[in-house]
Order: C-alpha cells, then sequence, then structure tokens
C-alpha cells in the first residue's frame, strides 16, 4: 500500500499567493467592470532588456542549426560563460573571490531555497525569521523537519526570530542553539537591510554554533545604500559559514524566463553523525545533477547578457523606475498618516495596518475599496499579523492610480 | 552543529555520466587528436525544428514589450495553450482523457521522476527494473528510504526486478507486496517495449496491492509498432493507479531548452497512516507550486508549437531520422556477430558485450580502440554487467564512422 508523505497533512491550508488568488478572482466575479491593481504578488511588469532579447533571439538561432545547437547544459550547473560572467560582475567587482565550482545556476531561487534543505539532516534546528518567505518553512514541514502548527499558524520545532519595528526588522540572535538560519536581505516582506556589523554578528554566531546560514540575496540589486552589502561574503568569515541564493528574477525581470544561481563555498561544512566534516559543496552538486538536467541554453545566454555594458544600463534603468515608484508610495501613505517601513533598499514596502486592523481585514478593505491587491502581512507569519506587503513592480501609473485610490477609502 | 543528510553518504561513487565524463577527458588528455563519437549520454544532435524557432522568436519578442511580456507562469504548472495541446495530441487523441488539472508542466522529466517521492512516505518499499535508470534509485537514497549499498551497488530495502534477455528485459510481477513501482517504457536503457497485457498485469498488481506505478514514458515519440501503447492510460484502470511521465527532450531535441510533463490522474491515492485514501493530485500540486515557479514562458512557446501541423511533421522526421541510426546500429552489428536488443520502437541500443567481456572493460576497449563513447550496462544496475548501452542520437555520418571502426576492432 503506497503511503504518503503524512508531512504533507501538517501544512497550513493553502499557500499565500493561491488564497489571494481566491479572493482576488471572488471578488472579480461579482465586480467584472472593476479596474484590480496588482501590487501583491512580487511579480516585475517591465519587459526584458533589449541586450537580453537581442541575445535570446541569438540563442534561439543557434538552437535551430544543427552546428551551432545545444542539448544538455554539461555538467548541469550552468554554462561556465555565465558562471563567469556572475564571478566577475557580482563578486569580483566588490572584492570578493568565487571560484567557478562553487557556482551553481539554477532555473530559480524559490527552487535553491526550497531545494538546499534536503542534503542537510532532518534532525536540524532550522530558524527563520518571522514574517518569513513561506518557501522557507513549507519545505522544511514537507522533509519532515517539523512537528503540527499551532493556532499562529506556527510550527514546533522551528525558531521563529519575530522582526517587529522595535528591532528595525532584523531578527535578533537566537539564545538556544540553532543549526540552519535563513536570512534575507534585503528583506521579504518587510523590504529591511543589514548592514556589515549585523551580517558580522550572525557569521559569528554560526562559527560558534557551527550552523550554517542560508542567506537569499535575491533582492540585492535594489539595494541604493552604499554602506549596505549585496553579498554577505565581503563580511570576513562569511565563506566558511554561509550559503548564498541569488536570482535574476528581480534583477532582471526574469520572473517568466527563469533563471538564478546559488553560491556554495567549498569552506562551508555541516557534520555527519560521527562529527566528521562533511563538505557541503559536492552534495549540493550531486543533489543538483541528480535531480535536474539544468537551465535554458536560451535562459543562459539572455542572463549572460545582463552582465553586457548595454546589458548592465539597461536593468539599471529598470530597477530604477521600480525604485521611484517605491518612493511614491512610502511617500504618499506616509503622508496620509500611514506608518511605513522598507522601500528605501527594496522594492518592497512593509505597511502598518490603520486602527490596529489585521492584515486580511485590511487586505479585504483594498480590495473591495480600492481594488488594489497587496499581501497581508500576516501570510509571512503572525509577527506580520497588522502589516501589508505593497510591492513597487508595477508601472508608474498604475502606482499613481492606486496610490490615490487609497487616498480615498 | 549542522547535521548533513546522512543517506547522501550512502550514494555510490560518482553519478554514472560524470564518471564516464572523466574516463573520456583522461582518454583525451593523452590522444588529443582522436576524433570521439560519442554514443554515449543520450543527448540528441538536431537541431530544433523550424516551427520551434519560429514560435521561440515570436515569444522572445513579446518578452521584449511591456504590452505582451509575461512574467510568473500563474499558478506556475504550466500554461493552459501548452496543457490544453498536450492533451489534445497526446491523449485525446489516443483515446484517452485527461483534465486540465491533471497536467502539470515542468522542466524536465528527470526533475519530475526525481521529485515525485517527495510526496510519499519513506516507509514505502520501491521496486526498480535492473537496469534501470539511476536517477530512480539515488533520489530514493537521498530520501533516506534504503539502507547502504552491497557489493553489486544494490541498495538495501529497494526490490530490484531483474531484466535479462530471458525475459525480454520485461520485469516479473514482485512476489513480495511493493509501495511504489517505476516503470520505464519504450527503456532506457534496454530500449525493451511494453504492450497492453503485460502493462495490465502492472496495474492489476497495483490495484490489488494499491501500489502506485511511476510510468515513465520519456520515449513513447520513438515506438514505431501500432501495438505498443504510448501511454499507460491506453489500459484500462491505469487513471487509478498509475503516475506518467513525459517529456520534450528526445521528442522535440529539448534537452537544452528544458520542458516536460507529468500526469497526475485525480484518481490516483495513497494512504495516510490510519488508512485514510489521500489524492495524490493535490499533495504533487503543492509540492509542485511551493518548490518552483514553473517553466520559462519562451520554452512553452516552443514546446506547444511541436503540436502545430508543420511542428508535428518537423518532429516526426527527425525521429525517423534517429530511428533510421537505431536501425543501421542493429543491423550492422548484429552481423557483426554481437546481440543486439532494443532500437525498434527506442532511440537506445542494448549490446551483449563480446567473449564475456564486463560492460567497462568493454566500454575501454570500444573508447581505446574505436575512439567511441557507449555507456557500461552495469552502470545501469548488476542485471546491466556484460551489456552496454548505445545511443541513436547521433548524426548519420558519425554513426556509420562509429560502426566502421568498431568494425575494425
Amino acid at each position: 500500500m503506497a503511503k504518503i508523505n503524512e508531512n504533507f497533512l501538517k501544512l497550513q491550508a493553502g499557500y499565500l499567493f493561491p488564497e489571494i488568488g481566491r479572493r482576488v478572482r471572488a471578488f472579480k466575479g461579482k465586480n467584472p467592470d472593476a479596474k484590480i491593481i496588482s501590487m501583491g504578488i512580487g511579480d516585475v511588469t517591465q519587459p526584458l532588456a533589449p541586450a537580453v532579447i537581442e541575445a535570446m533571439h541569438k540563442a534561439v538561432d543557434e538552437m535551430g542549426r544543427k552546428e551551432t545547437f545545444h542539448g544538455y547544459d554539461d555538467g548541469g550547473v550552468g554554462y561556465e560563460f555565465l558562471r563567469k560572467a556572475i564571478i566577475e560582475n557580482d563578486f569580483k567587482s566588490r572584492g570578493v573571490e568565487i571560484g567557478l565550482d562553487e557556482v551553481f545556476v539554477s532555473d530559480g531561487a524559490k527552487c535553491d531555497t526550497a531545494n538546499m534543505q534536503e542534503i542537510f539532516g532532518l534532525d536540524n534546528v532550522v530558524a527563520v525569521a518571522d514574517p518569513v518567505y513561506p518557501v522557507y518553512i513549507d519545505t522544511n514541514v514537507m522533509a519532515g523537519r517539523t512537528g503540527d502548527a499551532n493556532k499562529t499558524g506556527q510550527y514546533d520545532k522551528i525558531v521563529y526570530m519575530p522582526c517587529t519595528a522595535e528591532n528595525n526588522f532584523v531578527p535578533e540572535l537566537p539564545k538556544e542553539s540553532v543549526d540552519i538560519i535563513y536570512l534575507c536581505f534585503p528583506n521579504n516582506p518587510t523590504g529591511a537591510v543589514a548592514g556589515k556589523e549585523i551580517l558580522g554578528r550572525w557569521i559569528e554566531y554560526a562559527q560558534k554554533n557551527r550552523a550554517v546560514i542560508f542567506f537569499d540575496a535575491a533582492y540585492e540589486a535594489f539595494i541604493t545604500d552604499p554602506e549596505i552589502p549585496h553579498s554577505i561574503y565581503e563580511i570576513d568569515g562569511a565563506k566558511d559559514v554561509a550559503i548564498e541564493f541569488r536570482s535574476f528574477s528581480k534583477t532582471a525581470g526574469f520572473t517568466g524566463v527563469r533563471c538564478a544561481f546559488t553560491i556554495v563555498p567549498r569552506q562551508v561544512n555541516a557534520y555527519a553523525g560521527n562529527g566528521r566534516a562533511v563538505e557541503v559543496n559536492p552534495l549540493w552538486k550531486r543533489r543538483h545533477c541528480t535531480k535536474s538536467n539544468g537551465v535554458s541554453y536560451v535562459t543562459q545566454v539572455g542572463a549572460a547578457a545582463i552582465y553586457s555594458s548595454q546589458g548592465k544600463k539597461q536593468i539599471r534603468r529598470v530597477i530604477e523606475l521600480y525604485m521611484a515608484n517605491a518612493a511614491l508610495i512610502r511617500e504618499s501613505l506616509t503622508k496620509l498618516g500611514y506608518s511605513v517601513y522598507g522601500g528605501s533598499n527594496a522594492p518592497y514596502i512593509w505597511l502598518k495596518t490603520p486602527q490596529g486592523l489585521n492584515s486580511w481585514d485590511f487586505f479585504d478593505q483594498l480590495l473591495q475599496k480600492a481594488h488594489v491587491v497587496s499581501t497581508p502581512g500576516v501570510g509571512f507569519g503572525p509577527s506580520g499579523e497588522g502589516y501589508l506587503r505593497l510591492t513597487a513592480f508595477g508601472t508608474l501609473e498604475s502606482v499613481k492610480e492606486a496610490l490615490e485610490r487609497i487616498a480615498r477609502i
């Protein structure tokens, strides 16, 4: 008799975005003429950069000719041309040395942050921020690293690190000893950032506790403050304890193109039951190559074009456009009397709900009265209750329109 | 202290193809001028069909314009246009009804066959053919569903079903009760096929034992015999017990484009500890959407173009070309006195090694003397010892050249 993985039954009803989708569809059903503006799911709206389009066309042509056709990406870890461009532009330029065999190209940071836990034992204690990107938790639930959820949706055995206005949405070091720590800066959903000193404390904690940090830097391209590190490896010692996740989704509008990469330094160790240190890098390589055949050649060529001089300028302009939206949202809502966080080094605005409304009630209010889709903060964890996430990925016109409607609520 | 997943330490040295790669590189190092012909890894050589190229160019252009740009594939299970084309052309045309919510588009059948086990409990007994595509086993080892490997590389707790010339490389029903059964027809590596009667027996077994069949049909496009089913769902009762994996990799030369799909019928159940039946379909959807953001829009548009009338003709011509290679390999090697299997309904030829040589020795002989890369049968399991797999994915010239060289050994 085939048995299911009962850990799946522990999962709370519906992944956040499907639930939002259901509510939006229900609203649309009753209000077919309403012009809904989405500031909910973090999806981009600007087209791919011309340099990327040009490169993808060339790659498609190559795939149409026998002499230049590309089959399997040999090894499945990404073409060398892309891994070299990543190392050169994202790391060397910031004083960080990364080896070719430390870069793993994949089809999404969601996949990588979801899958990385697999190479670690089920007996690790996992720490996450609260609020948090739900994928970190749900994948640990599926694997069986948690108990059941309580009333607030938090799972037994997970260590939640509350992030609130009081601590600038940066978690405190846990008092207990934890083994795997998920950190995300610039943060989804709060838009908070962490400076070198804060990250240094986490690295020190990880070294002391022989823990591993999963550092999600998917939003690094939105950092405007020169004091904020783009990579955790800019801080001494990080290469011993941290795995870093990057994505082209928001950096270059690749949500529909699918490309990301993960850095697994050779020095990062985890431990076998007998205490023996085991390199994490070859385990990840083994998993990656056993369970995937790598990323579309056309996609990888497109991703590499981001690093051309034209590509860099073009994606920078798009990011500036999104960040102008973020500034507008932040300033307009502040003027309206809302308490607003994030949006300076991140495409996310973290908004305190007015009059002590709970997240879903304010979500419904924005949907019903302003026809604006947001993301309820509580969907990211109980400490997100009373907050709402807005994204800056819309067009300027739609952002302006949304803000005018919110002003009229 | 971060603990590793110790199941990874049970894995046998090197995934098969990296090991082959190492041997080939060593040979090249010593013989830099040798013109090596690859009949090893099952990678295609013909370019994408013109209809696919045209569609991908159009999709790339769409991605370059704001009005037609595509971000996240909503839901992450594949665009409706592609799922509809799949249902219409791959199933309805063969009398099989598949629902839209039963089709899950992904970036590879390797990923899907690797990941499907995750939604099932660790206490399931898994049965695989021997020889077998290593991914089925390795992913169960990683998950912890096996014990250690023995000297022949077989893992404790896995039920291996020997496939040899005696049973036409079609496994017998296991005498013990197993819970999850991996079947692959047309078979990789042996090229064997299964008719309706054989598959009917497996479905009956699964019904009786409440087991689930993972049916890998990645090579269905190579079937030439009209009596052989292309989908397991052509057999009554299969929709109750079978999950089917399909791929565009070999069907349409998509190894470097990355697109596949999996059918998870609503009726397929697995069981909770309390005996309660649980639908597998929503669990897979939950896993799929939590751990992935779907497949590149450009790739999906390219995949859909395969189902256009031009696309169908064009991919058919390429498959016929590969199958002509297969026929040539089969006939030439038979004339040379080899015992040859497969290659009639599959792009793989399964060759008995001469003079009782073991697989790796014959692999080395072909590499050293004919500069031909093959795949040692033993790499697919102990029952593959004394066999070798050759693929028909080369060009006609390279296949002819390889056969001439082999004739001179």
